[in-house]
């Protein structure tokens, strides 16, 4: 199987951090559908202060092709509706408006 | 298989995040197989800017007494002895002296 690993980072506004974790106590199984209809596994989110941290596997042949599919998806569309306004927008020199790829520096299997 | 996820944040003095990276590109073999032995595994650290962000996961029975197991090994005392000293101690509030545990707020397997 061929695996693709990714370590995001993105920032909230403090004032959203609360619903940001209350969206994500309650995911719309119709966007957990869409995750693994899109390759995506072993998905962690995880919360430091105002700082976000996904962690997650990408598990099919054609990373850019199933994160168009993703962003066509309409519930995934009314989901991001939701959580995308809970962050800073560019936080992160270099790209990455809302969530941003960070560097992999190390791997243990 | 019992499988208890972890994120954890830490942040690098400015000077030392290239020498952070250099000894986690030839990490020892002697730390990483005591940290297989330690039961961690698909462990990953990334990197953004000062930041640090290590995801792992603990598939053992006894998470403390095998991170006790882990301190007493004589090679993972000298690899700290290098690694320790690139971080901000204390830098998150709330403990964590070098890398802090976050609170994970979403998994999807």
């Amino acid at each position: 199987m061929n695996k693709i690993i990714f370590g995001q980072i993105g920032k909230l506004k403090k004032d959203k951090i609360a619903e940001y974790t209350a969206l994500h106590a309650n995911p719309w199984e119709g966007v957990l559908e869409t995750m693994k209809r899109c390759n995506l596994q072993n998905y962690s989110i995880f919360l430091q202060e105002d700082f976000v941290f996904a962690y997650f596997e990408y598990v099919g042949d054609d990373y850019t092709t199933d994160m168009r599919k993703m962003a066509q998806d309409a519930i995934t569309q009314e989901w991001w509706a939701h959580t995308k306004p809970c962050f800073i927008k560019n936080a992160f020199s270099e790209g990455g408006e809302f969530y941003k790829d960070m560097q992999s520096i190390f791997y243990l299997a």
